[in-house]
């Protein structure tokens, strides 16, 4: 196991540790250690709400999430010789829940999936379930299983849903003038376009207080993906892969968290991976100059780990981008990936599951979605493709019609008052 | 080898043949052929443009391409009992090129991938490349080449683009109310938002003269997939791949065509499979009432084939919804697509392609592309993945730099005068 | 499709065709074509008994196969500029049954299995099964049924189990040395220890006849893998395979034949894979000097394809090296294998198979055997592993049981008088 | 993480523990610990020489190996309420190093893979190589790379080599009884054709001191596999397995250790997998009256799990039962395989590997060895399978010649005097 640069005591809180990350992108955050390339070093992660999801038959708390207080994330590393225009590769070595005792920590043997309500924060399907759901999903080594979804047990995809490297000064300028235009197009809609930068809650490492205030007021929120990497929850990224991240700052200023069990493409539900605290053991690397050698202006580039689960057998549904009332979208694969998906929450429906069953499985279950045609005006086609054998039951159409599943206490709700 | 119900002959024309297939989707095209469930039959498929593109070096034959004329649809084919409400059951059983001598018609050992001009359709980048360019690929066995896009060899995933049942009458009518109120909102735009009815080249099988002209200027155009499967362009419908198609005519009126001899994900240059002829292998079966018994009101849900070609090492690509100008756009899945197929053509250039080389290669090649981050207001994220050994050459970034391939002739290339 | 060097007219023997191939190994066979290297060319194959077995449900025809007649050959095909000492390259583009109407030689939409009598030649379980036994597969597409083993389906790895190079005059001497003095040491036992050349029902293509004596007295039977590459049924040479086989004559003078629609790793039932007619295309190149450079004395080298069917899920058997009477053999793989087949053939009789529909399942389905350890003194082990998806019922063990399936007719056998 | 029911401390020797295993089998070993089904615990695991081998580059070491001390086993662990007929479930959750700093013990952050001298033990090639050789692997995440064969890197099959119930008196007796006839056969042969009761060594656990010199005399080593599993070496028992053991005695009386960071099929260099000390995640639970029910009257039976790596790539060598000198053997799949492993070291030494190199990296790295032919009198034909993209070059053969790595220091070599 390599050394620790980032460790975290699961019984204080994220602000209480030895070393303090932070939950908002700003080139100034202090650095919490400094790595050389090619040193391999182990960083812990809580999981994104820092605690405030419980182990429980309860919704309420998914309802209430602190959307103000996240990402909660490891870092930022510095790595020595790093400057802005080259790319950092990252390897992840292992990336695990906590190595520990069961305890009450999502990631210590359990996790959860929620879906938030569309006045806090809605999901991929929000217009279907504007309320709150959630799903805890128990550990078995790598295989997860849900008392609020019973019938499913399935192999965990881990990865972190969110890495990236610091931005520059200007590239985070560039961020708030953008989203900010997105947002003053519809400012007061719910849930809202983008998330502007907001002091409250901010967590910003060892930064000075002296400087707390403007920092805050600049830094930008982790929710979406962005040129650095970013909370891309992109479920491929698991042990064993590597990633070349492009560098803005001096020292690149590597940072990461969200760790998810599994998630299916999309993390459609928002809350919708299997969150957790955990581990992620990483090697850095550098080429220098690679943003233009290999014309990587932005975003992050990867190769996939080779230990992926293995599912062979698939059923599959597709969708276009004609709305539920009939309303033809020219080339929308975000219409088409939500009707594929409903279809598949239809099928799942005739099985015996709720809607919201199956909504949170398709969130947390490897599931695989897929752009299939995206020229063929005006329909776009996206398909979403659900591994059989993670059901307990045949769960492919037959003459006999569908197995009858018992649906349990089904998924905890709650509803805005 | 099962009864050919529907043959073709290479040296002629579509609508020369023995039994002639249609162009357009209607309720009234006569079936070709009646089959019992459970018969398996072969079906001959001619390539979508019944010829037009010709193998050679000049894209003056995409500049033009017939587009009225399309598609080359192999059918109907009526299912004894099928009724409306039923799911229809089709096993592909197999599906292959022209299984017959080398010769001038795509499937006959060779097939093409073109990227259409802005003003003749455009595609998924026409903004980046609004000009025509074609690629010619040589077949041997199951593997591609290609002397306009040199250095690469990939195995074929051979699937038809197009397959599905009639419209009724009032679904018909539907699309073409929804589609001529999205056209309606700017009818004259380039390329345009949709493609309304056109008699104008339209085939219609044995309709009886006296009723061409008014089935004609009713008959939906096959470009989009809709909620009778259609042009979906799905490339994991491969052999062995088992498909439910929903019935909404007596009889079901299956009907197919635009093979592919492969295809990556979205099919990104619009004509951009490694378009062909050839035949399928087809089993056909009914659940009776299956549309409600597994709630498939619309749209194909299917199994896919476990003879994919097996790649396992990948290098991918990520986008978010932000456009080249910098503007941000909400959660806008088509656009981050776009954006991650950029950065791999950016990437591909680095090692002495083409920028439309790249761009053809990943329209025919076996990509993946992934809907990976739709919840991360307002960024979605998008990824695509290249298999490596696709490559002749290490295609995988490192210090050492890229390997510069020769790009030989290049794709040709033809503008609009 | 690459031009027809070798046609097979499927409703004549294989002695009346235009081009006559051989049954057995010897420099002098003269070739049938010459090709130049990097020459794609098709060749017909006719199965190995050239129609001596029926689709029926006997096995009698079993019980009598005429061992003295195989492996009917297509070829030798001259290679150009080919010396000893070269490597041989052969890619196999296609493989596949024959590609017509259904009919009555095996590949014309069926191919079986068959279980040998002890007296005919035995198999791997020859003390256990002493009789004759046959089950006849139909095939849809890719896929296998038969009404002699139901509650299966699956999807074949079609391969040629013969291939080769024409022997030197010395290795043939060679072989025909060592294999006699292996007959010597129990020349009478039954079944026999190998087979001695054999000029009764040697066919060696256009030879003259004034050499035809010598010749076939000389000339090596077909049924084992050797130095050339041969007989070995290596269930993995399926479509995309590139193999590297020694070149020991000037030309090489390449063949092929025995085709199998699937096969089990082993070939256990002797007769063991479904055995068909058909065809394959190939790629011919040479590297000069290949066996020094690469250290490639002898036997086959190969790259498989990657269009094997993917299955994910399996269940496995372990044996040890201890005969069914308990005796303890040293390191014995051969028995240890048995002992996991025998394994699981007590396993499948438990779901209400007859052991003679397992052992005809485990010869012809893509079940895998591997040496999982050979050092461990005095025990070998072996595993073997079924594909659970093959089954139409649930095969794996669980506290409910068993679920019992209906045999159906059987297996047919046959009793040597 | 689950309870740890049999803790290692990594400063002690094995039998200095809180709680002391075991390295001979026999049916009085009394448990350390009772659990129930549906329990999951961990097990610490100790490599099987208990820290005899160390990271440096002398073979002497291995030259000395002291096999009289091995397997040093976790366990028994007693399962309340499992019967002698039973089949014991055994889920095999996690699977791992020893997860701590790095440190002298294999397991902490590297592991070794050694031949054995033929005076000590041999290995399946120890004609060929009759000296001891080391190589040392280092450990990053599940990625293993050696300074004593360079030009690799493989992703690690993590497995038990050794897990399996204890026998009943009765089985015991019958081990000893056909084992000492064996040996009996050759009594001073080198190496030894079976290893006898011994001992000298013997560790039993908390057997009273009184029991102590009858059981040592009575309880047969670890070294093989037999009835119970014990020592099988199966690669595939990775992460995700479920394994069904034979019940001999009240309480099933699990053990397990010998654990594997990679192995190839055979583990052929005897010392062959890469040897470690770790940790494993187990779930038990009784099928009563199982091996009945399923027919498994002995051998372990088992589904394996679905991450293990994946490779798409091979080349893959072939060999036939025919000894280096030239003698026919009649179907002997032991020699065959040999004969392909020779291959493979023969073809690696081509790109400047010494033999020792190429022989300790198949042993070492997740090679496929699978039974390919094995009726086809007199020869059978085994295969081995090396996956492509564990080498940091081009290992396949080209018209260009192999590509020349630096072999480094190479393997430590160690002569007996």
């Amino acid at each position: 196991m390599p050394d620790v640069l980032f460790p975290l005591d699961s019984s204080k809180k994220f602000e209480d540790q030895e070393k303090i990350g932070h939950n908002r992108w700003h080139p100034e955050i202090p650095p919490v250690a400094t790595v050389k390339p090619g040193d391999e070093f182990r960083v812990d992660c809580r999981e994104w709400f820092d605690g405030a999801i419980v182990n429980d038959d309860s919704a309420e708390d998914i309802l209430n999430a602190p959307l103000l207080t996240v990402h909660k994330l490891s870092g930022p590393f510095r790595v020595e010789g790093a400057k802005p225009g080259d790319l950092l590769i990252v390897d992840i070595l292992d990336v695990g829940p906590i190595p520990q005792e069961k305890g009450p920590l999502a990631g210590q043997g359990w996790g959860y999936t929620g879906i938030f309500a569309k006045q806090n924060g809605g999901g991929f399907l929000t217009d279907q379930f504007p309320d709150a759901y959630k799903a805890i999903w128990d550990f078995s080594g790598q295989t997860a299983t849900s008392r609020h979804v019973p019938g499913v047990s399935f192999t965990g995809l881990i990865h972190p849903g969110l890495m990236g490297t610091a931005p520059s000064a200007e590239l985070l300028a560039t961020w708030n003038a953008r989203e900010g235009k997105l947002i003053a197009t519809d400012p007061n809609r719910v849930p809202p376009l983008a998330l502007p930068p907001e002091p409250q809650f901010a967590v910003l490492g060892s930064l000075p207080d002296s400087e707390f205030d403007r920092v805050a007021g600049e830094a930008a929120r982790t929710a979406p993906p962005r040129e650095n990497g970013g909370n891309q929850d992109i479920k491929n990224l698991s042990k064993g892969t590597r990633i070349f991240y492009p560098v803005f700052v001096d020292g690149a200023n590597l940072s990461m968290g969200d760790l998810h069990f599994s998630q299916g493409d999309g993390e459609i539900t928002f809350c919708g991976a299997i969150e957790m605290g955990g581990f992620m053991d990483v090697r850095v690397d550098v080429i220098k100059d690679g943003m233009d050698t290999y014309g990587v202006s932005e975003n992050a580039i990867f190769m996939p780990g080779n230990v992926e689960p293995n599912y062979s057998e698939w059923i599959a549904f597709s969708g276009t981008s004609v709305t539920l009332d009939g309303e033809q979208r020219y080339l929308d694969s975000h219409l088409s990936y939500q009707r594929a998906c409903l279809h598949a929450i239809d099928y799942l429906t005739k099985f015996g599951y709720g809607p919201e069953q199956a909504y949170l499985l398709l969130g947390s279950a490897p599931i695989e979605g897929r752009l299939s045609g995206v020229v063929d005006i005006p329909n776009s086609c996206s398909t979403v493709y659900l591994p059989t054998a993670i059901f307990d039951f045949d769960v492919r159409p037959s003459a006999s019609g569908p197995h009858q599943i018992d649906p349990g206490m089904g998924a905890p709700r709650a509803v805005a008052s």
